[in-house]
């Protein structure tokens, strides 16, 4: 593997958009869209004007679409002509909360270098991410007075706050979303040098699961040895639901999970270092299922995880009491044509059956979250963002899945139609969601040019 | 059964003395000898003054023990002579807090009748006891001259914060404390017209157990399936501790249990009314080993609860974690002949053997707990209050156990070496611990003779 000229060439166009492109990014920072916070709804809305004047003035058509809360920006290009595909593009405008503030070395607002790196809030997730998109595209339309390939943007105001909006708008602007291709830039890499495309994320479903007892919570003196104590019964049911190699024992829990084939799993970058896993986190790769490899269990098969549990009494001292009840906070994660509402009620209904006498389940699904999203490894849109990355980086580009759930994306995957790749140049140090974000300024530039070679291989 | 001739000439007796004793009860209640609060300790010395006083002018030689915390009394009557036996009656002056105070219909520390029961905090959980104690010693040592038999009493001032301060100075008063016989008169009785003594108290020990992972929380997306979530680990091996039947599976956990004879265990009130538990609770008695009948596994049986447990994320909504840690709150309940700290080790053994890989378990074992303690059904103390009850109430007297634990009890006991009952005239509905606890005036009269006839079926 070695640079290209497509790439040099690039890079000379990103050079004469480079001051202009810093002062940019710079504006886009210091809108404080915390979309979280109604406080900050102004800010939200003067963040999507200036999003939308932007893309107006590199030559999209902008709609601004209304929503439950933020509106989502929706942008289009044809002007590639029927022939050429088209690609829809997923980013964010929004940015976390700022709390603790006093742990800023700069203020969040006030975008800052410090060795190269660009700090502020948002200035990875996902401004900055976003950002090397419009740049990437205004850069080209004004050179070549076109793009390579048709594209839709939409980009969303509410994806720090659950994506509500965006995900009550989907079904009805199913026609405008239509694409071949749709590309999620809001990922990162395992390192600065190895770049990386994300082929898939797993789905969820959450529930609350309560076991009751008496009405009264009861003294351990007189009822020990005879009152069922809901905390016994809930760890009861839930140890009960993985056998000892970390199989869940759910009647019908694993019977939708549809296997990823041989072929495309060959192509995935699933060696783990067990090692560097435990030098990180001190501890070794033992939970889940153990008849399958680490990141295998954690990519590509489906989970049962209590992810809180609280019953009696917890504070300093001791309390002999038998509690009224105790609860569990459930999640599955889930993997391809695995049904969320059915997995809850395969869950649902095993721990009320195996109930113990004395004590009552009840069990609260959570609706919202979303199903599993399986990208080809080696679809057009995957293969030009893998090619690009190899041309940047001068490596070879990993093809990961992730363990976690967007679950809007897989909700617009669905609605688009299209094949998706997820992307971006996110590192794990970027202190995304805490104090002190920041974003390498020349991974704006590797960005831009990442966009702007995958235009060009997916339409060549 | 019906009343004794010596019954009625006590009843004359508590008649000459009702104006006098409903006064000093009263002024015994005012004291607001709340142990736990420091704010409140010149009111609990002033109450133990009064005590001392009290005991004093009924021919008692009072001594002020001093403690790591509020003064136990020890007061001594030895002129029935060296062919009496000697009981040693244990009560204690301290009272618990008042909070919620809004919920008192009458001030706590301003005695209250309505409808013959007295409103006090302190009414009957101690003082109501404890004065009908004293003022039966002071009417008979007033009417005779003397005491039927030799008696010692403690009387301690912290049983509502922990008995710490007895606790620390039974070992150097045990020459003092020898008796042939300790009642215990802080105990009830099932319903207004059943009288009862109890005849054991089970030990108890209790535990923080800790599961730990990773240093740190971990997001169950990206770990969900790779790394051993505490919470799992802890469900695990709290779930195994029991099988199926109940029956505790740490090995050596019942090794030491001592079994109660075929015929103590005939004198037991063991009947259980199923449907009345079911009635009062809303559920039916099934905890514990269902090898045994319910209130054999309540009274005669060892336990192990978990009182408490917490892990990850309890508030609202959700949260995909994986913790750090996860922790529960253990206590085993005993029964004669096993040892606390024996137990403790093996239950801590047990869990950290069974913790599995990626997981690490710490227990701390908390002190101060005690062992069991099981009286002879019929021994003569025993069959004395039996009797007395049985004259008072006209109706047969159960045998009780209690459930729960009374660590100073347990060590009292052992120390003075006397053989042991506890007694008592209080009712599950008298509001000890709550706000508007009450007593009722028939109950100090009852107690008044339960004691003076028990003295003398002790003599003769």
């Amino acid at each position: 593997m070695k640079t290209s000229p497509e790439i040099d060439q690039l890079k000379l166009l990103f050079n004469q958009y480079k001051e202009e492109a810093l002062k940019d990014y710079y504006t886009f920072l210091k809108f404080q869209s915390i979309s979280s916070e109604p406080a900050y709804t102004d800010q939200v809305i003067a963040c999507a004007d200036w999003v939308s004047a932007y893309l107006e003035k590199a030559g999209f058509t902008v709609e601004r679409w209304p929503t439950s809360g933020h509106p989502t920006l929706f942008a289009h290009y044809d002007k590639a002509g029927p022939d050429q595909p088209t690609l829809l593009i997923y980013n964010h405008y929004d940015v976390q909360p700022i709390d603790p503030l006093d742990l800023w070395e700069s203020p969040p607002f006030e975008p800052t270098v410090r060795n190269g790196e660009v700090y502020a809030r948002g200035a990875q997730d996902n401004k900055g991410q976003c950002f090397y998109v419009l740049l990437a595209l205004k850069a080209l339309m004004e050179q070549t007075g076109r793009l390579p390939i048709n594209i839709k943007l939409c980009i969303e105001g509410e994806e720090e706050c659950g994506s509500t909006g965006l995900a009550g708008i989907l079904e009805d602007k199913r026609g405008k979303l239509q694409a071949d291709y749709l590309a999620v830039v809001d990922m990162g890499m395992k390192n600065a040098t190895t770049p990386a495309v994300t082929l898939g994320v797993r789905g969820m479903v959450t529930m609350d699961v309560t076991v009751s007892g008496s009405h009264t919570d009861l003294h351990s003196g007189s009822h020990g040895g005879m009152a069922y104590n809901p905390i016994h019964a809930l760890v009861g049911l839930l140890a009960n639901v993985r056998d000892a190699s970390g199989k869940i024992t759910i009647p019908g829990f694993y019977d939708d999970v549809k296997a990823i084939s041989a072929e495309e799993k060959k192509l995935l970058s699933l060696d783990f270092d067990v090692k560097e896993y435990e030098k990180t986190f001190g501890i070794k790769p033992t939970g889940g299922e153990t008849s399958f490899p680490p990141q295998e269990r954690g990519w590509l098969r489906p989970t049962f995880e209590v992810n809180g549990i609280t019953g009696g009494y917890s504070g300093d001292g001791f309390k002999t009491v038998i509690p009224a009840k105790a609860s569990a906070k459930v999640s599955c994660r889930l993997v391809p044509n695995q049904d969320p509402d059915k997995i809850a009620l395969l869950v649902s209904n095993f721990l009320k059956k195996n109930a113990p006498e004395g004590t009552h389940v009840t069990v609260k699904v959570r609706s919202g979250d979303g199903k599993a999203l399986r990208a080809r490894a080696d679809s057009p849109v995957a293969t030009a963002f893998v090619m690009a990355y190899e041309e940047i980086f001068n490596k070879k580009c990993d093809r990961d899945y992730s363990g976690g759930s967007i679950p809007v994306i897989s909700a617009l995957a669905a609605v688009c139609g299209a094949e998706v790749v997820l992307v971006g140049l996110g590192l794990p140090d970027d202190c995304i969601h805490a104090p002190n974000e920041h974003f390498g300024l020349n991974r704006i530039e590797n960005g831009f040019l990442s966009i702007a070679r995958a235009l060009q291989h997916i339409s060549s």
